[in-house]
């Protein structure tokens, strides 16, 4: 059964709440999703590394993705090499419009491309992955839910041969 | 008197409303604002290289700047050398939210910096540049407005020695 | 047979070699390559879109890729939504050390990815895609025959359910 | 008396050489360098918020800024908007040659552009911050020192009114 690692920090709950719909997305698709708040516990990077794709979610940190996160990135450099080729997708959350979920967004993909993670872009708006404004809203968590489904879809493609 | 250009491609027209704003911000400021639309003539490379600031300003296209705005920016490698220690600031339109306009902001900064030119962030949201989503609303203007003054303002503070 | 296009422009030679062995890359795997120069030709957008996959290559034109392709990607709006789920990569070159390959690479990734394509990273550098300072050497073009191989083996696989 | 922090995230001592020439760049423009390795100490926030600019400088952590620089921008927040207006730049070193070095640079400039602070690209290679490759070579070197000595100028300008 497909896999799929959903990593995030979440500080007011909104980045909680989005990584929700990501999961109920992996599930529609019939695979299993694994959340983990590194707010709430440190992530098992041997079982990260054991899965067939990993979601990263942030909130906007000064134009980026939270420090936890990036410390999260950091760590996960003892696994390197053992993520590439698997699916991969991205979710991000900023206070106000321009800021900085796009380039949050980007700065996740960026991390997961380093590990040779294959992401799929979204045709429709938002391109790189799914971002919202503060609480997020029904279209936010249905664009969230798509990118559940969308990584789930990927990961199985991946695995098929 | 300080005199800035504001060089951008509007399509639909939004980004086009953004430039007056951007004009009106200049204005206040006691600078003077050149709007060049190069959809409807060709940018004087020469005269805006004289000038003591540019504003770009872009349509999103594929996540960056359109390719009008590209073509721009190669040619005025002719003036290359002769806008550094120059104020610049960036606004960008999008049709959806998650539709690229923080990166096509973030592309027209790039452009901007290799000319050498000087570029202020907002520690308010948007913090790029001023982005708006489709028509633009009075807040995306007011945006427009203060990123107009912004440059002025820094614009005069560069030439004051 | 898996079918990927090498869209680029250049403008030295330099990308036109690079675009070389990304095509050897893709051979080497069994797979067909079209190149592109869009300097030599226009694209055929229709052929294209019926293809298993595209890789993207520039020159670095002020920190992104250069007008050709933006206006290219601007073009292939008419195609928009029939590249989504097929694999792709890119490939850049810069004149120095520090002027804007990566960035550049970025840029062509970010338009990749409003097509809804399938993009994988590099674990070992570069990460983002083939880049290369001046004319490319063993090293660089040795990257390229990689990337080659790297998304024809992608645009099998996601070709093959 | 102009002066300027320098806060920096080094590991293997190859950006802690960068800081160096940062440093020397800055003293002799004739104003003041504060080196901070936030591996060695916390950065006194206060202080820092009463000087007249600031570079940040990071190796590249999966293609971006460290998650010690990240936390340290994290923690900023307690000065947001005491910062803004102040000049500021940008250093980053990594392992190889793609290996992300200018996608750090920019998620710096990005961070630095959230607190409303100035940036000055440059009209030579590298134009986003100063770049280099593993132990930093004399280029890099003196790359490192004209950043110092076009922070520090600009710092003079901004707070000459």
């Amino acid at each position: 059964m497909t896999k799929i690692a959903v990593v995030y920090e979440s500080r007011t709950g909104n980045v909680e709440r989005m990584a929700r719909s990501v999961e109920e997305g992996i599930v529609s698709s019939g695979a299993e999703a694994v959340l983990i708040n590194i707010a709430d516990k440190e992530a098992d990077l041997e079982a990260i590394s054991a899965m067939d794709g990993m979601i990263a979610g942030s909130f906007t940190s000064y134009g980026q993705m939270s420090s936890g996160m990036s410390a999260f990135f950091e760590k996960s450099s003892a696994v390197h090499q053992r993520l590439k080729g698997k699916a991969a997708g991205a979710f991000a959350s900023s206070g106000d419009f321009g800021g900085g979920n796009e380039t949050t967004v980007m700065s996740l993909i960026q991390a997961l491309m380093v590990h040779g993670m294959v992401i799929q872009g979204s045709s429709n708006a938002p391109h790189f992955g799914a971002v919202a404004l503060g609480v997020p809203d029904g279209t936010a968590l249905a664009v969230c839910f798509s990118l559940g489904e969308r990584v789930a879809a990927l990961a199985g493609k991946l695995a098929s041969r």
